[in-house]
């Protein structure tokens, strides 16, 4: 069994069948994604039972229990993943969409238009329900996708990918657009990253280890984010009440996750009156500080923060927090320390609000509003395949849209060069 | 001398100096750019002396008189120069423009706004003037650069940047925003393209091999294109002399770039009535015609096409020539042949000049004009940093806007995650 051959011979097929999807008609398109739902739903008792094969499989494995409420395809978590497709046939598609079009001094008339990217490959370790949001977006978008799963949850993504496949099969879409690597070795990847005459763009969705093995063996242009080490900055002058809730909802609504705030940064004039109660606030939904020198002074019983708290991702109720001289000293701090994900400032100050946002090139940069809504479907881009700290055409919530680029479309009277 | 050391060292100079940059204002930018332009005039005799350095070398090597004339310096070549930076000073500045703003139902307003992709590393063989020319585009979309031109120009660029960096220590932005790695080995290539945590977008010029190699090295992203096998189709019906007129400039008007035509495609039912014509046309321009089967036997002494001619990029005044069935069988061919780079079909029918924009998704697709109007200049973008056929944020000819991408910018009112 030659693994790399037959990784090459799906790429082929994949890139294929991507030049149908890439002229299919809207309307087309959506009737599949129902169709991929509807099947999902009727299906729910074969998913169900592929996935008890991978769930027993991790249970002899001892994996822990958080990961094994990851891989089960419970029926709520199918019921998602088709109404997920269903929302997707909802959004508006972005292909063929015109951006712009101008006319130049001997008359042609040349524009923008959105196309997709060609194939984008995938390579994730989380649930089984990527799997198909990643199919959905990728059909929407016009995109042939090859998906590589966690091994873990080999079976679950097979019988997926076979579900998905029946209901195109009634179609016009060849239903080679979307396929799943059939195998588990981790050597499958290197193969996958070599076909760079069939894939245009790799999404690596997982740890940071995931995503720098990918970077180095991939010669194909890799979309990613290594990490979010997001910042909250309160300003001189903030609405206090605002900032704590602000605050307190970027750390703890979901700790877990890469929008979370990790770094508090707090203007050195306010400091005094602000921090004893951000901190008991903060204490009080149980989180811990690790405070500067400064904050330490300020409040009582904070951990003496060290130099790698402040580059830290805690992904957990930890927060570290420093006292900064004022905009200047903040944006320092982020520059030096941020993951160019999301930053947000509290004030009410107009020019503080406009320089902040001019001189935070981070992908997401926020006045008066939680971190937390760096986050696709809530800044209505439609669903999220990925968030991008990669400076190229898809930076930050990366839905629909990042899963196209523009060609150039122009229109001509017979115009020769003189 | 430790080369990779002073490599990275150099990238960590431009990248704190492009975070200067990146918030310059437009007028200090053009300001500087005009006083670079003034430094290549004012300096031309030193640029001449160093540039003779080169040349005697190249002299001595018995480079072909070709490379010897792309070398040189001349007047002509120098005022060019410092008029392409003028012209850059004359652009709108595509950074802090916002595209678009939208308004959620919780009342955040989230836009897009164009911001510097932060340092550009580009790897080019040709002429020393690329250097003023990259410098100039990178500095007024307010990245860095890191400039590694070829190893027998190395005194002209280094007596270029000498030029550019005077002219910036009068200005308030540092001159580490352009640097050129001093170095000719080849490894130093390899260094470059380490510098993952510095360089955000590789452009390699030049030729396929060059471009090759970095694509295989790099773990930065790479904008590149590796050849232009440009396609004019000629559509039934369509304006015969205007077809031909397109035709002889797309093919003749400069054979040695990449938007020249390469493969002339023509409908069936007009070829025997158009090709002798055409064939005239091109062979009084001195172009030799390779033709499929079909056109052979149409026109007396065209060379019968092989295979490899289809996939071709002569380069040169010659013209793959084939007879098809209809639109669909040039859009199978141009897919299955083609370089993504431009095509264009000469029609009078509106309904299939429509889907010929729409099916083809090559960076310019057009209609009625010749494929030598794929140009950052001719299209309207200002000027041209290089052509992309990498379907990323840039896909065609890269202008300043192709050195930006966008942030998302949200204002808030003291929005949480509920």
């Amino acid at each position: 069994m030659d693994i790399e051959k037959q990784i090459k011979d799906l790429a082929i097929a994949v890139k294929a069948a991507s030049r149908v999807l890439a002229s299919t008609a809207t309307t087309e398109k959506d009737q599949a994604l129902r169709s991929m739902a509807a099947g999902l739903r009727r299906q729910r008792e074969f998913l169900q039972e592929q996935n008890r094969i991978d769930l027993d499989k991790a249970l002899e494995n001892g994996l822990s229990t958080a990961m094994i409420d990851r891989l089960t395809l419970s029926d709520s978590v199918i019921e998602a993943m088709a109404a997920g497709l269903e929302e997707i046939a909802a959004f508006p598609d972005p292909v063929g969409e015109i951006e712009r079009m101008w006319r130049r001094p001997n008359q042609l008339q040349i524009g923008k238009m959105r196309i997709p990217l060609g194939v984008v490959g995938m390579i994730y370790e989380s649930r089984p329900n990527v799997t198909a949001d990643a199919a959905g977006l990728c059909l929407k978008s016009g995109n042939g996708v090859i998906l590589r799963g966690g091994s873990e949850a080999f079976n679950s993504n097979m019988a997926i990918l076979k579900v998905l496949h029946e209901a195109l099969a009634t179609t016009t879409i060849p239903p080679s657009v979307v396929q799943v690597v059939p195998f588990t070795e981790r050597q499958a990847i290197n193969y996958l990253l070599a076909c760079e005459e069939q894939i245009d763009l790799i999404i690596p969705r997982g740890g940071e280890g995931l995503i720098r093995f990918v970077v180095e063996n991939s010669r194909i242009p890799v979309i990613k984010h290594y990490k979010g080490v997001c910042h909250v900055y309160v300003d001189t002058g903030a609405d206090q009440e605002m900032a704590r809730k602000i605050v307190v909802n970027a750390k703890t609504h979901r700790p877990g996750v890469c929008n979370a705030a990790e770094t508090l940064l707090v203007n050195q004039e306010i400091a005094a009156g602000f921090l004893p109660g951000m901190v008991a606030d903060l204490k009080a939904s149980g989180v811990e500080i690790r405070g500067c020198a400064r904050s330490c002074a300020l409040v009582e019983d904070l951990i003496p923060a060290i130099e790698d708290d402040w580059a830290a991702e805690y992904l957990d109720l930890i927060l570290a927090v420093k006292v900064v001289a004022g905009l200047d000293d903040a944006v320092s701090h982020i520059v030096k320390y941020g993951s160019d994900h999301t930053e947000t400032i509290v004030t009410r100050d107009y020019q503080r609000a406009q320089e902040f946002l001019r001189r935070i090139n981070s992908s997401v940069v926020m006045v008066n509003a939680s971190t937390r809504f760096s986050d696709g479907g809530q800044m209505g881009l439609g669903a999220e395949i990925g968030i991008s700290t990669t400076k190229l055409h898809a930076y930050g919530p990366m839905g629909l849209e990042g899963l196209t680029t523009t060609k150039y479309i122009v229109y001509g009277d017979g115009q020769i060069r003189e």
